[in-house]
């Protein structure tokens, strides 16, 4: 990437509104806004009046200019932020009129990404600012909030402060002649492998929890037909007082409802009914209820007790649940199948503590930063991996020293490739092209 | 409308972006943010980095908080804007947390409402933001921003102030005897209504122009089935840069494109066949067409010279179009009538100066300000009624002063409703109405 060019881009989302945001970044915003502005000299953070004037004289707007100077901005970079009516057409001329003084549009997450090379953020961080803008739940908003601060890269640095300072006693070790070494391993050896890796399977053990809470859970409604599958999904979205959001799904054979249980957002899909299929339009339902399956976090299997044929053959956890309680006056004992009426809503509010229990969203706690990407969660798994062999090695006295500090070695990459100190291009383009344009 | 309270609102639009810009407005507007910020003393529009937190002490976001002191603000009031991270979840978690210090929720158009009661603004510039905020041209945001600066209402103040002055004169002359009154009417009395009727007379006259700069035109494409009125539509659209919106209607029966024309959006719609309705389904389809030719600002009625009977029975200026020139030799040389082919492409650059002159696109001139609403239109009207009525009476040598008084103050009044100095609530409410919630 180029940094010594000058990005611009809205801050603000596409539409008709009080004001919008037109943020430019780089070495020539200040010369551009002095140009647009025919004005000098704005003072560093404060909001200026001014009307930003096209090239050929015409006044497009009157505005309220802010500039944060260089490295007391977002990116690190000279900024001007130009608050203008919110208007598409008054941005685009904005926009088009900074370009012709010399910027071009940024790509997305261009302003992040230099925020990240001027050292503002590390990788976490960045990911916590697009977590936190596509954050469904205050909860989420809260967790990435505190990631975004830096609590989650304090706990991680201090993993690799002990790692490097363990490495530094290996590598001093490694001067000293081989026959020297004891033959029991030291113990600020065992004990600092011990310590590190107590705390890196902590935070890999944190991932699905995060995750959790920043992308939800999809639970699948699947069962024979007219077991009362949709009364089912209305009676989970009525039951609760925050719907996200309940629309037709993209094919008519599926409709989702989209609930916030403690701040998880939880997609609930109504499938077509698993039967077997008698014509080639049923093959296909039962096709995409069965891909739907394979992606389930978890299966509510649904009967009404006078059918038993199950079809479901899935690796997801599942619930077995019996609808038309209130049809029926026997119920079975048996305590893993769960008896509702979707009709009357006996036995919603248990089914609903049942599945946050099966997801987890009861072991949720805010308090804790969690790593809360797959990308962290793999560096994690590396890092761990690497550290569970070393301890191993040293577990069987098998005191190879230069093995030992290779594991270190590989540990603390993973780590940093976490931070994003050692990130290869293709990673990191991968992290910013999910964010908007404009951030 | 109490201005006692303090006002919040989101200022820019709904959705997931790299900042969003939530607004308060009012008498407690410092107190809430000095609450939400554990912080006193911004400086007077100084960007402030601080986090906002919860009445719980959670922090909910890192912010940007600007404050404007009274008067010296968008409103005229104390008015704090908070930048925040662009996700609807933490804009409402932050206009939830700011009404729990004691501010509600503002109205549509409320910010823009206190604005002009503080005298901030006049109803003249207040439409003008609103139409800023929607319009779709470059060049009616230049009309629209010159109107906001108050070009117009200079002008329409100068009328007022003409007025004034003549009511001076003439009251002051209605202390005098009546006796002593001249039978001829004084020369300074018949310049001084000519010469505010010649004004208000090109106000009257600008606003047609005006309102086809802001509101666009209405174009429908009419005619018997197969004569290719879709291919038309889609000729028009093609052979057009500055395509605003392509899509389907709201009714399969119509398709629309949106075209500039010179700044203006003209709305193209291609319509059902017209011809003698053969079922109910196309007698519905019919009625619908009859309907939008009812509410076109022009109609192409279109031909393809085989078939002849005419169906169109509207009040709507007309173009006669006939189609398919590339099939046929001869032409008729009937100079109102345009031939085209809407497959080759050919004949459709004049037929769009064709249109642009029915319309009345080529008289606009963006350098003057018009009148843009029907509001303005409607008060200009008033006042240009009242100022001839009492120019005829002069004419007319009918010397009642108290009568030409009369309508020179009716007049005023009609300037003064145009200017909000002396609107009724309704009205107002009107307007404010039309404005989006946070301006």
């Amino acid at each position: 990437m180029i940094l010594g060019d000058t990005i611009v881009a809205p801050a603000t989302p596409f539409g008709h509104s009080g004001v919008a945001v037109t943020r430019i970044s780089g070495p020539k915003s200040f010369p551009i806004i002095n140009q647009l502005s025919k004005k000098r000299g704005f003072t560093n953070r404060l909001a200026t009046v001014c009307s930003i004037i096209d090239s050929d004289g015409n006044t497009i707007d009157k505005c309220v200019v802010t500039v944060y100077k260089k490295p007391g901005s977002y990116t690190g970079e000279d900024v001007v932020e130009i608050s203008s009516h919110g208007s598409p057409t008054t941005v685009q001329y904005i926009i088009s009129s900074v370009c012709a003084a010399g910027a071009r549009t940024a790509e997305a997450g261009e302003f992040t990404k230099r925020a990240f090379l001027n050292g503002k953020l590390d990788l976490v961080q960045v990911e916590a600012v697009a977590s936190l803008i596509m954050s469904k739940s205050i909860e989420n908003t809260r967790q990435q909030q505190k990631i975004l601060q830096g609590t989650l890269s304090l706990s991680i640095n201090n993993v690799r402060t002990n790692i490097i300072s363990l490495l530094g006693r290996l590598e001093h070790q490694m001067d000293i002649d081989e026959e020297d070494w004891p033959s029991e391993p030291p113990s600020w050896l065992v004990n600092g492998v011990d310590a590190i890796y107590s705390k890196v399977r902590h935070f890999k053990n944190t991932s699905p929890l995060g995750r959790l809470l920043n992308r939800g859970a999809t639970v699948v409604i699947a069962g024979p037909p007219n077991v009362g599958k949709s009364t089912l999904l209305n009676a989970l979205a009525e039951s609760s007082r925050a719907i996200v959001n309940s629309a037709p799904g993209t094919t008519r054979d599926t409709i989702e409802a989209e609930l916030l249980m403690r701040g998880v957002p939880v997609l609930f899909v109504d499938t077509a009914g698993l039967r077997q299929p008698e014509d080639e339009i049923e093959k296909e339902g039962v096709r995409r209820t069965k891909s739907l399956l394979k992606r389930a976090d978890l299966i509510l299997s649904l009967t009404d007790r006078t059918k038993s044929k199950n079809l479901l053959n899935s690796a997801a956890p599942a619930l077995s649940v019996v609808n038309k309680s209130d049809l029926r006056v026997n119920k079975t004992n048996n305590a893993s199948v769960i008896h509702i009426s979707a009709k009357t809503g006996e036995g919603i509010p248990l089914l609903k503590r049942k599945i946050s229990q099966q997801l987890g969203i009861n072991k949720i706690s805010t308090d804790a930063p969690y790593l809360s990407t797959s990308r962290q969660h793999v560096a994690m798994v590396l890092c761990s991996d690497a550290i569970q062999r070393s301890q191993s090695l040293i577990k069987k006295h098998h005191l190879d020293i230069e093995i030992i500090a290779f594991e270190l070695r590989e540990a603390l990459n993973a780590v940093d490739a976490l931070l994003g100190k050692t990130s290869p291009d293709d990673i990191l383009n991968n992290v910013f092209s999910s964010f908007c344009v404009g951030k």
